[in-house]
């Protein structure tokens, strides 16, 4: 059977390699290199949901998660604090936010009222003033429930540009997978006593002042998988993860064993990847800990020894052997993020 | 009957009093006033969609026309202009933009080509580079469609604060309701020649470079009524409008007579509203002029005698006599940017 891939699927929006190769055929591909970033800054030559414009930051998310609220946070707290994260993950300190809502008509203005409670919580949390906004409603049978973006500004004296270097070992800052559990068990009706791991990240800038970081990321949608598989692509390196080093809760495989879901695929909210030269490893683990992070060294990153070797990321498996450790394809949970 | 309002309504996002007042109730009034801007900066205590950040103007806006494709132009078009426009008429010139794309699962990948061409074409027309961006897939139950998120980026040396002052004129750059009668004459399925008006405004930097403009403004969603009242309403003063001065072409005219709606409340895509010291009124009309426009000075600005006329929009009809020019309330058409 042939399929015809004429219309939008799920899997096209699934952070991966699906989204990838549509954004690089319908935009990235038609724009001359000169309007993919500004002189000196940092652009889509870099896909990510952020920019770097000589020292302001300027980061950009579209929040669709569903359920709208769950245990351990809300589609406005997720609109907030992910957009504040992508503006840290790139050495911005945030400095404005803007939003923008859509919602289809016969929204709960209850329920509205509750997002909003939780994105001006967040707001006056990390102490970041919103300077401006939008609100649509669309047709209830265009569209039902809500879309929220938020861009986030913020200023760097020291951009991370997300290099990873020969040498460098690869430190998460957290469990890995929580996020993308919680969503996962509510939209299957699986039981679980997990909180969404959702959190700002803004402590992370005291580490990005004090020591010398290749890469940083919160592994949201697309998970641990994308972020190491992008971080590879991106520099051709070779990225090698020993799983039994990889802090994943009990609490997650549980909710997962039934639906067969890679926890490394799934979206986390409340931690960062790190690249950093093995020479201060320790040092960077020992700041970590003590601005309350869990931190795990998970793997490092090797010159590739053959053309083959070159961008991927290898993962060597608990039980022994080894396996490459793919960019996520296919349909993802959705919205998740 | 009573009303029981405890869901969103097409009202709600008429860009007019409904949607100011949910703002004010569900948002705005939660931000304590230091979360409202940055220090030096103009935030949301002066609603809009941009911000001015020190010398960095930053707008967003979420596009959500529908029908996509309109004769002179298309969502994917609307969506790089009306933020292009949104920057210049803070007075930034745009040197960056994001996009966040959200697409309902089905939507026609042919359509999605569309779409990313004439964004493409604007960026490259206007010559500013699409620096990050986001892009998610909702499932079809709960969206058809799609929604754009733009972000502008702009830098400005002398931001415009949208403060009209007595004794200022009132222009308009040229012909008004042509953008909001061409999608409702193919929503009602009403035969025009018309074409929707939509361009970039950056030549109106020119203007804003050489002379003292107290506030200028896009009247998109809401039209020349919205944006007279908001400005009323910022400055305390009292505007006045002569009817028969509004360049209306009779086209707009004969869409609109079937279905009742204003054209002074309808979305314009290519038009600025200015307010200028009525000594540089002239000059500045000659340089409108050479840059291609077709200005018409359609009322003044004046020192309210009571509190009664603090705030308001009087319009002097064509017939004669006056009325008071409301801000927009209830259901617009949907969906016109």
């Amino acid at each position: 059977m042939v399929m015809k891939m004429d219309k939008i699927t799920l899997a096209h929006g699934n952070g991966g390699k699906d989204t990838q190769d549509l954004l690089k055929k319908y935009l990235f591909s038609k724009l001359p290199d000169a309007l993919k970033k500004t002189t000196n800054g940092v652009g889509i030559d870099y896909p990510d949901d952020g920019a770097v414009i000589d020292k302001v930051v300027v980061a950009t998310d579209s929040h669709t998660v569903n359920p709208y609220f769950f245990p351990g946070g809300s589609i406005g707290k997720l609109a907030i604090t992910g957009t504040i994260n992508d503006v840290v993950m790139m050495g911005g300190r945030p400095i404005a936010m803007l939003d923008s809502i859509v919602v289809g008509e016969g929204f709960s203005l209850a329920d509205l009222d509750r997002i909003t409670n939780d994105m001006v919580e967040m707001l006056k949390e990390e102490n970041v003033p919103l300077v401006g906004g939008d609100f649509k409603v669309v047709p209830t049978d265009n569209m039902k429930g809500i879309v929220i973006n938020t861009v986030g500004i913020g200023i760097t004296e020291k951009p991370i540009i997300d290099r990873v270097k020969e040498g460098d070992s690869i430190i998460v800052t957290g469990p890995v997978g929580v996020h993308g559990a919680v969503i996962v068990a509510m939209q299957y009706g699986i039981e679980t006593s997990l909180k969404s791991d959702l959190k700002p990240l803004t402590k992370l800038l005291e580490v990005f002042d004090k020591f010398e970081v290749h890469a940083a990321r919160d592994p949201t949608r697309g998970g641990l998988a994308a972020t190491l598989n992008e971080w590879a692509q991106l520099s051709g390196k070779m990225i090698v993860i020993e799983e039994d080093k990889i802090p994943i809760p009990e609490e997650v495989y549980s909710v997962l064993a039934p639906t067969g879901l890679d926890p490394l695929s799934l979206a986390n909210e409340g931690i960062a990847v790190l690249s950093v030269p093995k020479e201060i490893e320790e040092e960077v683990v020992r700041e970590l800990n003590s601005l309350g992070f869990s931190p795990s060294v998970i793997g490092k990153v090797l010159e590739p020894k053959n053309k083959l070797n070159s961008g991927i990321v290898v993962l060597n498996t608990a039980v022994g052997g080894s396996r490459i450790l793919e960019m996520p394809t296919g349909e993802l949970v959705p919205r998740i993020c």
